[in-house]
């Protein structure tokens, strides 16, 4: 037992940890590609003479590290990541929703998208949606949610803010908010967005965001929350994004 | 027992998942506040008449979710998230480093800074790093790592590259690089920073990069990859940083 373990390296570290070092290796050297079926559990008992719940607990590191996902009843494969490119700063530009393309198309370019879940009705903001316009407790808002599924994966989803006082006789009340979208609405409003803050934050998902992002095993969110101000400073919309991070690389560019 | 799980409501949610969502809505009611010690296994056994395994997922859940960390034999409390705010475009602005200032100064304001694991060496620079350079496979680089270490809670790690060619013979191959740093003397050597591009990811961090950020439970890392470039286009500098996800709100300001 002892000839064993010095046979195969340190013994400060467990053998699971050394089984998923291997394969992450393995990974990072191409060796499996994006979408390749990993060894399963029998190959691995059989390959490095370990019990199954070590061969289990060895691809489980990968699965929790994002590199590789289970599959029901077809085994674990390395993550097919092709992740959208959302360019921050360049998708938000007025030349974009001022010409009548929507925001999300900057990102989505020719693959399908479907937008589902789509919920929009006047409400009475909560504390923080209030503090984040600058309007006092209890302003009436349009609230707009919706889900992005792009080529069937579900990628965001998002809910807008927007005061009711600025909004309330727009398409912007409508599910389809026509050509250019809330911000092309905005500015006909006398409201266009001039300026533009996203805070960006990562935590893990609740179980309700983790099934509405259809999300696997050890895959963090992306909050992004973005506040559109208008000529003057005044914060004209608020919207809070949850992102599959498996499915996003976010992009800023700028100057010095 | 039939009348008892209609008592509780619906019998699809399973019971650890309706505790946990009793204790999220306190959290977020603020009947706890961040650093507040939750109600322990004992508690919620004796409280929702469950098994200790019920009460130990529930716990569980909140820890996934990031609200909440465990703290060895204290129990498990609201996470005290007082994030940094790291302003991606400001901090990066000439009037930062060509004043002599350094860019983490602009994050970290009065807190206790320190700054650790510093390692700078020349080395052969990898397929992904030369990629990014847009350098020949092989070319020599500098790379400088280090770990930010604010108020005693690592925060950031970051290996920085630089093409050899340039920066050979200045102090960017020293441990410390003078006033305004890095940014500073590539402008002195003639390779001033114009343009940066960053590029976020968040992912579960590896077993290694969640010891050496000293991660709780559940926990991802933000992942930066900044290239800096010089007036014609040259990159000059690719920095690949992994972030504590609980310690920064990531904040971008940019005109439409």
């Amino acid at each position: 037992m002892i000839v064993f373990m010095t046979s195969q390296g340190s013994t400060r570290q467990p053998k699971y940890q050394r089984i998923a070092d291997a394969l992450r290796a393995a990974i990072q050297a191409g060796e499996y590609g994006p979408g390749d079926r990993l060894p399963g559990e029998n190959d691995l008992m059989a390959t490095y003479e370990v019990a199954r719940m070590t061969a289990r607990q060895a691809l489980g590191v990968l699965q929790n590290e994002g590199l590789a996902e289970a599959r029901k009843g077809a085994g674990v494969f390395v993550r097919a990541f092709t992740p959208l490119r959302r360019r921050g700063i360049q998708r938000l530009a007025r030349e974009q929703w001022g010409s009548g393309r929507s925001v999300w198309s900057a990102d989505s370019e020719d693959r399908e998208l479907v937008v589902d879940q789509v919920d929009v009705r006047e409400e009475e903001a909560d504390g923080p949606v209030c503090a984040a316009l600058g309007v006092p407790a209890g302003t009436q808002v349009w609230a707009r949610s919706r889900r992005f599924v792009l080529d069937g994966k579900p990628v965001l989803f998002a809910v807008s803010y927007l005061p009711a006082d600025i909004v309330g006789d727009s398409a912007i009340t409508q599910a389809d908010t026509g050509p250019g979208g809330t911000y092309a609405r905005l500015a006909e409003l006398g409201h266009a967005p001039v300026h533009f803050r996203e805070e960006i934050r990562s935590r893990m998902p609740s179980a309700g965001e983790a099934e509405r992002l259809a999300l696997s095993l050890g895959t963090p969110v992306i909050q992004i929350v973005r506040t559109a101000f208008a000529e003057g400073g005044r914060a004209v919309e608020i919207n809070e994004m949850t992102l599959d991070s498996a499915s996003y690389v976010l992009e800023y560019d700028f100057d010095a």
